[in-house]
């Protein structure tokens, strides 16, 4: 199952950030820790932070903090805590990003009907074609596979390739999460249907392979059901009929892109929650960036770090407490009193985090 | 410039394609007869229509027909008709891909505020990840660069690799014709923007290497402005804030996706034309696919393959016969009684070819 039983001792790294993402990490510490005392924050620095103390943006000690607990509340990269990033994913291993898309009465969507908005995004995490691995386009003339190309690669020309790498192992790890969550959100009440999106049309090898190994995974699981897309109908799906996807299953890089047309959908990053589930390892990461334009400004929206604060509650079994964060972020925002700028409204965080701790 | 002078004799070749396409190509090839008599239309199989005929889905006397042209009307390839797809793109080196994304009052927006769509997708057509070029994962431990990446790949798991692949050539004519499309614009009273998306951050030698070069090809033309996005970012700007945008140009699988993301965001696939530009040929292609569903049913909205065959008139010089035809277009959409099936209406293929003649 895609959450674990409850800890009653459970360590969590904070690492706060870049620019203006601790305005909202810290709040949403204090908030946490007041809906469920048992758990245990300590904070590790990184970036411009950890630069000045140890003379290194990602230093030793905040590597021992990271590894010393169990998951890792991290605010947002600004390029200087990319490094923390990195070892949160490769380092950790956490092979699945989870990305819930869900409209709230009160988000400013540019869409008609935001309200058929409802799906998680669970994409691969670690493979495809991050990390980067490239080089000169000379090189690729040498592989093996080459002579059986349709076509040629120009090695002769001044260019670059970039590799996309696939393993079984991956793909099924990722598949098999898909389905755990399908069957969590069918007990709930969704539809339990699992959406792939891949190019497998062009790509038999890895989209394709991918394509075989999710639709065997869900064959698994007679309860759920199952239909595929090529990436970019999927894509246009996710505009005009969200309301057919219940979890969607996606490669590295489609995850990126399309989990981020799915904000704008909901209405922006600013209320766009991400975790990312390892083995023995998990993040949890509002997917705004490190907003470098507002920091020090009191204004930034802390919705996406309570709602992933609230999926770090639900993953270590409390789920009660998650809830009623959650409730009360709803009623903030179906009251319409209190928004945070980038929806309309003129609340600082501060102002907007008491209004959520009031219906706590 | 993106068009090319007044042809006295200008040759096309029509390829119907498969399924339901042959319903929207023919109808629209007699409205293009009729718009511009001087033009000569030539038709060749294809397919399966072509299969029974020639024993070959892409016979030769197909191949010499789509040479001795201009360019070639396509219907749309539902399989069978892909090697002609395929010969078009890749054996006449058509290099650009030009995506049109405009909405129009009456046409069935997903979108609170469609009137705001109003911009042009310049994508890469040749390069990136298609054609496919897949192997095995264990071959690219031999290549050269490997030794330098972040992480090793998994080149002992099962898996399989496929390769990207980018020349400066490219890259160059790819942003040369968005300039020249955003010059163009500039002068129609559009903004003059160029938009580039791509993951510049992570892929410093594919992405960014054509960053740079977009970049210095926009310099060279100080009437234009520049704004650039990482992919996902502009993912989420084309439905968040489309009226920012003017010229986007795109890597190819980028473009695969975030077209049809903007296509879904005006009304869908069947309201959307392309064309793809080579130095010495063109195609112009609706993007829906050939409706196998719907085939034969005579209801398959001809909106896309119309606004196709006014971005052949305008390119070839018949520029005031493709306004006529999108002005009569756009008046059958703003009167609303005759709509086809996809838009909300129940108008026949034939019927609502009709109700654009009436106007023309």
């Amino acid at each position: 199952m895609s959450d674990v039983q409850k800890r009653s001792h459970l360590e969590v790294c904070v690492v706060a950030g870049d620019d203006a993402a601790p305005e909202v990490v810290l709040p949403a510490v204090s908030l946490l820790r007041d809906l469920a005392p048992a758990i245990h924050f300590t904070q590790a620095v990184s970036g411009r932070e950890a630069q000045e103390v140890y003379g290194d943006p990602f230093p030793a000690e905040t590597r021992a903090a990271i590894d010393a607990a169990d998951c890792t509340l991290f605010g947002a990269s600004g390029g200087p805590s990319r490094p923390v990033l990195w070892y949160l994913r490769w380092g950790k291993q956490t092979y699945v990003n989870i990305r819930p898309v869900r409209w709230l009465p009160g988000y400013q969507s540019p869409m008609r009907y935001p309200e058929r908005i409802d799906y998680v995004i669970v994409r691969d995490n670690l493979e495809g074609m991050y990390p980067p691995r490239e080089g000169a386009l000379a090189e690729i003339g040498t592989l093996a596979s080459s002579a059986s190309w349709w076509q040629a690669p120009p090695v002769a020309e001044t260019g670059a390739y970039a590799v996309r790498v696939s393993t079984d192992t991956q793909a099924r790890r990722v598949a098999a999460y898909a389905c755990d969550l399908a069957l969590q959100r069918l007990a709930d009440g969704y539809p339990g249907r699992v959406t792939l999106g891949a190019k497998y049309s062009i790509l038999p090898r890895t989209d394709g392979r991918f394509r075989e190994i999710v639709r065997e995974t869900v064959r698994e699981h007679p309860e759920l059901s199952y239909q595929e897309f090529l990436i970019d109908d999927l894509g246009r799906r996710m505009i005009a009929a969200p309301e057919t996807l219940d979890v969607v299953v996606l490669g590295n890089e489609h995850g990126d892109i399309l989990a981020d047309v799915a904000s704008g959908s909901i209405g922006g990053l600013g209320l766009s929650p991400s975790a990312c589930y390892g083995s023995d390892y998990a993040y949890f990461e509002p997917v705004h960036g490190s907003a470098p334009d507002i920091a020090g400004k009191g204004i930034i929206n802390p919705t996406a770090m309570l709602l992933s604060g609230a999926m770090l509650l639900t993953r270590y079994g409390y789920r009660e407490q998650a809830q009623r964060l959650e409730h009360a972020l709803a009623r903030v925002y179906s009251d319409g009193h209190i928004l945070p700028v980038d929806q309309g409204g003129n609340a600082s965080t501060s102002d907007f985090i008491t209004a959520v701790q009031s219906y706590l």
